[in-house]
């Protein structure tokens, strides 16, 4: 399963984007998807599909309220054992 | 119009990484873009549809082939004026 | 106050990272920094010096005990206000 | 030899960003380093010092003219073999 980290700044609004990223943070959540905000990003785990659809249209939303986005998705998908938020933290020690 | 910049890293490949990346390149090359490798990864100019499902396809093709990739796509997005690769490298006065 | 978030990335170790992102961690420990791991990275508070070191010394340090390493460094920072990770996330309603 | 792409963003001057965006180009042509800007960010070769001040200054004179910059760093490096833009563009059959 792909845990994925998701970015959507927009530039030209002035220096503080948070309504724009609460904005995002709600798309998000429509989708199937567990959905844990970072300070730099908002990280997503789920199926493919559901994360690319909810980048997607986190993305347009954020750019009808703005002239210029730029946004960036990371995604780690692995076949070979379980990939989770979670299995992810307890592989360095750091879930809590 | 979006430019986006893509990379996709097999991770546990070995660190050469070439043929998984000219298999990405070759799935870019099958859609409605213009296509730009680089060193650090493909910059593609398109519609936002046509990126994201390249970008998806591509992510996919390399997965079939290792155990776990790493990819990243970075879409710079705007509206209030054409925005291509042309364009954003005339504007630094870089383009040849 | 910049903050930002690293990711460390040994390619060709294999598809388990987890040994060489702890020892990321163990180094940027060192360093006077607030250090969150997460899922995608590992978000860093401090001053700009600060961040800098402990990211080189990090990849230089997992880069010791493997061929090839793809390191990332987003730095976020800003002056016209408090910029912290407590901050980010009290402005995007996640703050715990 | 380590093969870079530093992107400098400054958030909340407007939607045009390419006046910052030359400014930190000069500072990375100040430094020991082969410098192509290019769309979606500036790859850069050469020695690792010489990478992570050349960022750091990049980052440091573009934030002295905006209130808040995001800013990234990328670092592919590996001590088996060459790595140079040149090689790597040569190995996905896209060297001109």
């Amino acid at each position: 399963m792909p845990v994925a980290e998701v970015s959507i700044v927009p530039i030209g609004e002035g220096p503080s984007i948070s309504k724009y990223v609460k904005k995002a943070i709600d798309v998000f959540k429509k989708y199937n998807l567990k959905v844990e905000p970072g300070a730099m990003g908002t990280v997503l785990e789920g199926n493919l599909d559901e994360i690319i659809k909810a980048y997607k249209e986190a993305h347009e939303t954020v750019l009808k309220d703005t002239v210029r986005v730029l946004s960036t998705l990371k995604i780690d998908d692995r076949r070979d054992k379980e990939n989770t938020i979670e299995e992810k933290l307890k592989a360095i020690d750091c879930y809590k």
